[in-house]
């Protein structure tokens, strides 16, 4: 059985990841997966939150949403309504938590790294997308920091990479980073972010329609893991090509 | 290694499931798992949002909150800071979907069922309690409507039963349901919600400190669907005692 | 003519104070005046606000809420609609301002004292049992203070106790606590705090129907107080009680 | 003992009501209880809130508010701020009962008035003024109604009329009718709202200070009494001038 | 042809500045253009915004709104809304622009003067009223800050005078100070401010209908600098007479 | 004098007009003016908002955002802040404006096209930008609506093109098209909107140190309507390409 796109099951979309999109971001990054494109950019500041201050230790944050006509039908801003979303307010902070997995706060010291994830086109694994991308949107502004001496000599606040991908049930076949049209027809859904090193941060599975067996979770979880591994190299050859801002 | 109250890493809290607490809701149960006490509503409506009408199909959602001063320390409204915060959104998410899980939308008919899980007291796992106690909530509710008429004779609305548990690692050791000050030193922190046959709805596993192996990942699965078990075997019993209302 | 219940017009509900109801809190009182229940917790801590600091005198405020199905149809949560309603910022206000009226700032020093009085069941006189319960969480939550001496020993923060009631005319009859099938009905309803020694704290009345005559004004108000007196008892009552906590 | 304006402790302040301020609004009155001044305006439409459709009874409701300026040191605005306050919300639900209570909602028909009284400039008694000069605004919107036959000829939605007054003890002195400075050091402050016939609609009496006994209550409820009877008087002659608009 | 209120083309309506409305305010004028008739406050504040503190620099701001009733049909409060309105912006920030153009901010010292400008009633050119108006009470404003030596001796904040008019093209002929029936009918509308030496301050045009060309543009731009100079020297009479306050 | 990037005073910087950027949309255009970059979208929706239903017109709206780092520092995004600002209003509100100024509403029937315009980065002239690529986005999703049959036959929804461009004085010097830097040093500071055969739609002109003279505006009108002669220009041969979606 062949995919809408031609992919096989275990097939990523093409993913490309443009750094230094923007001029004035400490690290930016325009991350697509196929048709999904966020803009990832990330914003250094000295000091860190009230509740931190004094700790000697940094912070990480992160902040997701999308533009109203990246949908396929427009929807209300959520400036305009007044108020975030619940969708909204539980992405931005499994994209923080995610990143923060990370993060040795200690080494990063008291600076405050900020990670806004627009979603600029929308089809399918928005958060993952978000993710990956703004891994190396913070890798660049720590490497900036550095640059400025914000961040001590010899210190490494990154402990590692992290990358993340959906998973899914479809007609009875587990598939690797799902299409919209893919996400909708899921009887089960599953995010999963993991580190470079093949360990997990986050498994979020979600029973959309029929609730799910114990072999089924093992599958997408070794479905998920093998994403993440080559979300992990192409994260590396990204960072690997020399840029100049 | 005894765990604080001395229970076994296998072990659950004490769990009552006191039905019946309210005398206005259609079904309103007061469950606790130790010193975790959450009052679960189930209110019955005719009808259904606007964006279902004329399906032929049901809704049902849940909403949940803590009173301010469930905590250790007293915790600001979020009616008086004029917006919900991102931790209760997400909850309020979990547990609509889960019980969705369980839901026959058809058999339902266009009705509408919410589920409010206030917590009244929170020591670690208040919103697997919720889940579990709202299901029992959700249960009189539906035999309530049955009663009514609202729902078809013969139809049967609740295609299971669900319940859901925390599982953690702490100091290496993994360890079910947690206590508050077991899940703040959690190595891993995960919630689980299955079926009453064993099968998954929710997965949801994060890495608070260190990023978990999927070893690890294995035996907190083990370890939850074992918990939920029992639980649902308490579920069942506490369905099973005769109220008059 | 018998009511409803089979009270005499001069007849409380029967009421229960329950201290102790929360582990967290420093007083804590679950009241009932017959179904309506109320969860009042008093939480102390350290400092007060900002236009007070430096004036050596503490702060005593008050917040109510009903949960959303408190009462016979379910209501809107406050939080979700993202604005409190004059109903509730009315109530908030009356108890912090009747427990205020027994409160010696001077002697309480530079504490606060947030009252929280939740409402979980809801049948007639939630504002009224709310001020009655939370003197007995202050009370017990000023010794808990004096016990950790926050308070300069010695010092007497309480003047007194207050406690509250309603009253009403219903059908030309003069009747004290109402219930709600009694409080939709009333012409007149009245709201009056007392102080332990039989003094006014607030007097609320309100022609709901028809205006009243200062005759029946004056007959509320002997009604009220002697029910105010009653409750006085059953407060002293309850804090003499040993509680170990 | 004279008062800081040589009046006698059961002096009014001068009091102007000056109808037909406004050229657009159906009843507009501007009025003065000493320095403070209030714009009330009556705004009728034809139609009741969606609750009410149907019943062929109408609806009066109010809404009060301050100019930022209005009082000695600027306050913020609520629009700015996002939310309104306790003190506004309690104030303009006092307006709309207290106004309500002299109109006959079968006669009015399915027509709603909206009374806005804006205070202008504030010296205490800015509430009684509002619904002083409502009253004057509502009658004359009223006549404007029965003019346009939106009102059935011969019906009568007006069955008395309704004054204001705030009644204190300052000093040991009961007062009529304070001045802010007398209201900051009353130590018992009380808002009466009586009916032309000099019945009581409502009555909220608050010891900002000392509880007070039943004897002072009394008084109080004496002063305000014949405050409200000199202020029916004022509103009948203020009505009895015939104005061209 | 002549005008509704037989006006000529060139002529303002009748424009009255009332100094000293409020007995609060620092500088306070009830300005009216016809039947346009708007508070304009001044206060005075020492301390400025954080963001300028240190600065040695003063700061001037604006607020404007519309009471309910100002209007021909009521509209809701932006408090009750919970939100303040696009226009309503708009119109305070070129108020606020408006006069910081004649503000010499060293001069100024670290002080705060907020104007606010409510609409009493609207007949059309509310926001040129308030600029008017709100000049004059600035100045008042000032002065009273001089005289309390907020201000040092021998600095002069005000490095001129404001005032504005609205111009438009109705039917084809250019008219100065539209009204509101002469404004709805406008195709081409400007708002103009200007200072008392014949400068721009600020230049407002917009095409309600046909876009313009710009003959036309120059036209409206003699208009209203000749109605600015007429503006200027009634602002400069009514400061002139000598108030006491 | 040359400019920071070498631009003669009366040159434009590079204005480049993607279409067909976003998959989603009807109408979709990146615009840059140098490095000020905006995403506009244009929405298609049958049907019109609620108070012009049944009137046969159609309706255009805009509304104007920018990524919270967009911009040199990171800006609070506004639905975290939970309201809109004055800027965004205002921006919003001239964009609308700007495009319903070449829109025939009987030709474009009841269908509404809303139009958001994204600032991805900014450097000066963003409202000018978003003019301009919202007036392509516009056509392509007009010509959308008329291939899909929403708009009848023969019917010609524009009356023209619109475009847009920023000028200012700095440093004595009348410059075309500000960039950031230019615009924060500008003492005049206005923006023009233009139709394509050279009339205006919007004039905005603001001193932001120093009243300007009458020459002055003279001499910027005349820059702005040569800038938007290039910009119609440019509009047209970007639209003459053709696109396949």
């Amino acid at each position: 059985m062949s995919r809408i796109d031609g992919r096989t099951p275990q097939q990523l979309r093409p993913v490309t990841i443009e750094r230094g999109w923007s001029k004035h971001a400490e690290g930016s990054v325009l991350v697509s997966f196929g048709d999904t494109k966020v803009l990832c950019t990330a914003s250094v500041t000295e000091g860190v939150p009230r509740w931190r201050k004094g700790s000697g230790e940094g912070w990480v944050t992160a902040e997701y949403a999308m533009l109203p006509r990246a949908t396929n039908t427009r929807g209300d801003r959520e400036s305009v309504k007044g108020r975030i979303g619940g969708r909204t307010h539980e992405i931005s902070r499994l994209i923080g938590r995610s990143l923060r997995a990370v993060i040795d706060y200690k080494a990063l010291g008291e600076n405050t790294v900020v990670l806004d994830c627009d979603v600029l086109q929308a089809d399918g694994g928005t958060r993952t997308a978000a993710i990956t991308g703004a891994y190396v949107a913070l890798a660049d502004a720590i490497a900036w920091a550095q640059d400025k001496k914000l961040i001590k000599p010899g210190r490494k606040p990154l402990t590692g990479s992290v990358s993340a991908v959906s998973v899914g049930i479809v007609g009875g076949v587990p598939l690797l980073d799902l299409r919209y049209e893919e996400d909708v027809r899921a009887d089960t859904d599953m995010n999963v972010v993991c580190t470079g090193d093949g360990r997990f941060v986050e498994v979020q599975g979600t029973a959309e329609a029929e609730p799910f067996a114990r072999e089924e979770l093992d599958t997408l979880l070794d479905l998920a893991a093998a994403g993440c591994t080559e979300l992990a190299a192409l994260q590396r050859r990204a960072l690997d090509t020399i840029t100049e801002k």
